[in-house]
C-alpha cells in the first residue's frame, strides 16, 4: 500500500497472516519433491471425462450441488449424497468447516505441529485457538488432548496421518477423541490417508460429532483440477452447504466435476498408483536413512526427515541448486527437518544422488 | 438437524440466509432462460485449451498466482497484471471483496434492486448495510446515493448494468460515485457489461477507490468453467490477495486457467456472440412489448419485463408448464416482472410463442 493512500482495506485485514503454499517455480526439469503431488497422471478415464465436459456444456452452469460427484463418494464409501460435501479443493472445504462448526467462544484445539492452514483458518474467523504440544519425535499426545477437550472446547482438528509428519494415528484414538468431544465436531483431515493409513470414514454412521475431510489433490493426482470433499452425518453437511450458499453456489466447474466423478470410479488405476507411491517411500526411507536421515515413519506420500549432521536449511538451499525441490519449514519445532514427496522411482533416486553429492562436499 | 443432537453450528450460522441460484433442473430439452447463460458456445479455442490441460499435468497444482490469465485480462483492458486479481467465478470474487474491503463499521451503500446476493455477503461478513430505494422505474437515484455517500460510509456497490433489470448507467455517474465516496472502495460489478454497458475499466488509473469486477461465464460463454476477475489499482489487488491467501491457496484449476486465457483470445468469437445477443434482444424486446408487456430497457443478456395485465408468478409458472423456465423473483418490489434471459432466435421464438399461448387462454 501506498502511505500517502486512504487504508481501504477492512481493519482487520492487515493484520492476516496468509498461509504460504509450497513453490509453484515455473522452471522446466526440476524434480519437483516440495508440494506432495502424485508422481503419476490420474486416471485416463478422469482426464477422457473432462476433455468430453469441455466438448459440449461449457456455456450452462454446472449443477451448483455437485450431486454427481456427492453420489460418487457417497458409492465408493457406503455413505449417502447427503452424507457428502464437495468443494474447490479441500482448502475450500477446510474453510468452510471452520466457518460452519468452529467460530465458538471455547477454543479450537489442535496439535502445535500440523497442516499450517489451520492457524490461518482460525484467524479469519476469529476464532480462539488452543495448541498442544507434540512430543519431541513430534507425535501427538491423545490422552492430553483428550484430557483437554473434556473440559469444553470449541472443536478439534486433526490431520491423520498427519502433516508435515506423515505419522498416522490409529482409529482408536480418533474414537477417543470422538468421546471426548461430543458437544463439538471433530474433523479429521484425512488429505493423505489412501497411502497407508485408517481412514474415520467408517465412523461416521456412530458418531453425529465426526466430519472427515479428503481431497483428490492426492491420492487421485488431481491437483490440478481442485476437487475436495467432507463427510459427515447429514446435519454437519447441510451445515457446511448453508455456509457455502453464503460465499459461492457454483463452486466446481463442469470439467472438475466429470473428472473426480470417473477418477473415483476408475479403483484399478488408484490402487496401482497408491501401492507405487508406497513402494518408493519404504525404498527412498532405507536410502535416506543410510545417508545418516532420522525419518519419521510415514503413512503419507512424503517422508519427514532430519539429518543428524547437516543443517536443513543448508541441505535445501543446496538441493536446490541441483534442481531438486523439497520443502522446509522455519518455523522452530521442526527447522531441521525436511518434508520430502515421494516422486517417482527415478525422481527419488536423483534425490539420493544430489544428497550423496552434498553430503560428501 | 435433528432436535436430539447437539448443536455443532457455529452460533451466528443459523442465521444466515442462503443465496438462492437459479434453478437447473437435470431435465432435457427446456427453453432455459432463467439464468442468464449465453446461448452460444465458448470459443472453439477455449475448449480446445481446455482439453490441451487435461491431457497433461493434472497432477500438478495450478498456479496459485493465476498470473497468465491475470497477464490476459491485463492485455485486453489496458492493465498491468499486479491490478488483477482473478477467483473461482466472479461470485467468489464478490466475496473476497467484501470481505478485503467493507468490514467497516460505517454500512455498506447499494440499491435495495439488485444482485441479491450482496446482501449474503454482507450478512456472512457482519457488515452493516444500508439500502436505497430504486425510483418507480426501477432506476437508481444516483443523486441521492451520492449525498449518502458523502455522509460516510463503508462503501457502494453497484452492479452496472444492474441486475435483474438490465438497466445500464453513464460513467459519468460512475464517476460522480467514485468522488463522493473517496475513503471507501466502490464496487463496479460489471457481469453483463458486454452486452451494451458501459465499463468502468477506463477509469482505473484515476480513482485508487475504484473496484471493476466482471466474469467470464456470460459474454464469454464460460459459465461451466468458474472464472472470475476484478481490476483495481495495486494496492487493492493486494488486499483481495491477502484474503484469499487465509481461505484457498489455488482458486483456479489448470483447465480453467487454460480455456479462460484462450476465451480472452478470442475477440473476434467475443464480438460476434454478443452482437447476436444484442440484435435478438431489441426483437425479442419489441416482440413483448407486442404481447402487452412493459420491458425496461436492458444493456445485459436479458430483459427484464412486467406483464401490463397478468401476474407474473402465474405467467412463470404456465411457462414451466410449457417447458420454458424464466426468473420470477418473489420479493416485493419486483414480484410483477419476469427476468427473461436471452436465448438464440429460436429459443425466443419458442418463449414468444408459448407467451401468445399462454396470453390467449
Amino acid at each position: 500500500m501506498t502511505a500517502s493512500l486512504p487504508s481501504f482495506f477492512s481493519p482487520r485485514l492487515a493484520a492476516l497472516e496468509p498461509y504460504v503454499p509450497g513453490e509453484q517455480p515455473r522452471i522446466a526439469n526440476l524434480v519437483k519433491l516440495n508440494t506432495n503431488e502424485n508422481p503419476y497422471p490420474p486416471s485416463p478415464l478422469a482426464v477422457d471425462a473432462v476433455q468430453r465436459a469441455a466438448a459440449s456444456g461449457l456455456e450452462r452452469y454446472p449443477d451448483p450441488e455437485s450431486l454427481a460427484l456427492r453420489e460418487a463418494v457417497a458409492r465408493r464409501h457406503g455413505l449417502s449424497p447427503d452424507e457428502v460435501f464437495a468443494g474447490n479443493g479441500s482448502d475450500e472445504v477446510l474453510a468452510h468447516a471452520f466457518f460452519a462448526f468452529f467460530r465458538q467462544s471455547e477454543p479450537l484445539l489442535f496439535p502445535d505441529v500440523t497442516y499450517s492452514f489451520y492457524r490461518v483458518y482460525a484467524q479469519r474467523y476469529d476464532i480462539p485457538c488452543e495448541l498442544l504440544s507434540v512430543d519431541d519425535r513430534l507425535r501427538i499426545d491423545i490422552d492430553a488432548l483428550a484430557d483437554r477437550a473434556a473440559r469444553g472446547c470449541g472443536g478439534i482438528v486433526l490431520a491423520n496421518p498427519n502433516a508435515p509428519t506423515g505419522i498416522g494415528l490409529p482409529l482408536a484414538q480418533i474414537e477417543r477423541l470422538l468421546q471426548a468431544c461430543p458437544q463439538r465436531v471433530v474433523l479429521v483431515d484425512e488429505a493423505y490417508v489412501d497411502f497407508g493409513g485408517a481412514s474415520a470414514l467408517s465412523l461416521i454412521a456412530t458418531y453425529p460429532n465426526l466430519l472427515v475431510v479428503q481431497t483428490l489433490s492426492k491420492s487421485r493426482a488431481l491437483a490440478g483440477l481442485r476437487v475436495g470433499f467432507a463427510c459427515g452425518q447429514a446435519h454437519l453437511i447441510e451445515a457446511m452447504t448453508r455456509g457455502k450458499n453464503t460465499f459461492n453456489s457454483y463452486p466446481l466447474g463442469r470439467p472438475a466435476l466429470a473428472g473426480a466423478v470417473a477418477a473415483l470410479e476408475d479403483e484399478a488405476w488408484f490402487a496401482q498408483t497408491c501401492k507405487a507411491v508406497m513402494d518408493t517411500r519404504e525404498g527412498l526411507s532405507l536410502e535416506l536413512e543410510d545417508l545418516g536421515f532420522e525419518v519419521l515413519p510415514s503413512q503419507a506420500n512424503f517422508v519427514f526427515a532430519r539429518h543428524l549432521q547437516r543443517d536443513a536449511g543448508e541441505l535445501a538451499a543446496a538441493l536446490r541448486e541441483r534442481a531438486v525441490l523439497v520443502r522446509h519449514f522455519g518455523s522452530p519445532r521442526i527447522a531441521q527437518y525436511l518434508r520430502i514427496s515421494i516422486g517417482t522411482r527415478d525422481q527419488c533416486s536423483m534425490l539420493v544422488d544430489a544428497l550423496n553429492d552434498i553430503l560428501a562436499g
